[in-house]
């Protein structure tokens, strides 16, 4: 198998039981092992008091990126940490991009970039995560 | 009015517009100004691909306390950056509150502490989130 | 021995073999376990370009109680990754205390959170440290 | 005056003046607007009291780089935050290289990402910063 179809696949188990991503209509696309890209409209019962995107719900964007770009190595991954700017608010109808990449990876803890770009490919957020290697498989019997 | 009810008078201003807090069943309560607790319980749809709380939603709920402890003032800040520790995973029945404290504020920036712990009384997750102040009010005419 | 004795021993181990933290002219107290103060002050080698303390003096001092917290319990933990916000500049002469508390230790990371303050009490820079235990002892032959 | 040269110039003036970065032994170059790479050779008054290189001179490695890729457009900025982690230690005699990269800058923010790096290519540490703009200048009369 691929490097790429093992991340793909690792993709795949994943989001048969990802209950939570599929509620918010999170889409995921794997182009290369340690990349994932996250797409998400924004729904009218995902905006805050102030009328923009709820910020939990694009950093739920940017992490969902994060877990599938870091869990491609068939070594089940789990966020230990992360941080978010928020650059610029989301509104309701805005199709939202999270495009998840590796900056470093180690025997222990990965850690990696998420651009939150909206539809007119302008910054929304700007995130980076930590992952820890928990030693168990995900596909693998 | 005391600073208690205009903290107060803020939150519910926010709280009846928020949809997002609303569907992921959070309920807020505001101690003092510049503190907040959230509550949510943990729901079958928010389990990510690894059968524990989505750590967004972990996120959000920290957020969402921040959120409130930050416009206490009648003064509309928005979440600038936030920085999460993931501490111990959640499962679906858990019930999490999360609790926001005020480390600083300054004329223009607030820098706010939330606490995410269990029905146990565990550590969760250890947020931090900066808010910036917009110069608007929230309850003001 | 008393844990405070052990966290004061901990903390002259270091200290002995500490020639960064002594080029830095940085005092060390220690008033109980999983606690440090770190005191300096600013000289005129430690200004940058603008006049004002360099933030990586400022990082170098808080950091300084972030390590000596984190040694107290005869366990030698390194720094993995910290966070700060800078509030106020200091300039030379200014002395600053750094006070390190711990948030949250577990098994195998602390979680400390440092407030730098200058003479007149105003915080200069609140810093946030994660530790890991790499399994040795500091003072135990 | 190309966009070069003034980054050039902003950094000459910042030099002149910048007696921490000196003190450190730190050489800076500026190979483009927004970036900047900064070079120091651990001495061994720069490490602690495991024989390692004090993290908090790793951090102000890359928090000159940083301070030098910001201020490259005649806007003097400051340092608001940075959050570093440290993935490998650093020892007397190691020549560290830490290059810094723009990776968004708005109007009164900018976000910067600083690798440190050692003589053999290895990353000792990842670097983010956040920089604002005081709205002074820095070469102008």
């Amino acid at each position: 198998m691929s490097d790429l179809e093992t991340a793909r696949q690792c993709a795949d188990a994943m989001l048969a039981a990802d209950r939570a991503s599929a509620a918010l209509g999170i889409a995921i696309a794997i182009p290369a092992p340690g990349r994932a890209e996250a797409t998400m409209t924004v729904r009218d019962d995902m905006v805050n008091g102030f009328g923009v995107l709820h910020g939990g719900l694009t950093f739920s964007l940017a992490d969902t990126a994060f877990a599938f770009a870091c869990n491609a190595y068939d070594q089940l991954s789990f966020a230990a940490s992360a941080h978010i700017d928020f650059l610029r608010p989301a509104r309701s109808g805005d199709v939202l991009t999270a495009s998840a990449v590796e900056d470093y990876r180690g025997r222990r803890s990965g850690y990696y970039t998420v651009e939150v770009r909206n539809q007119d490919d302008a910054l929304v957020a700007l995130f980076r995560g930590r992952s820890t290697n928990s030693g168990d498989s995900i596909i693998s019997p």
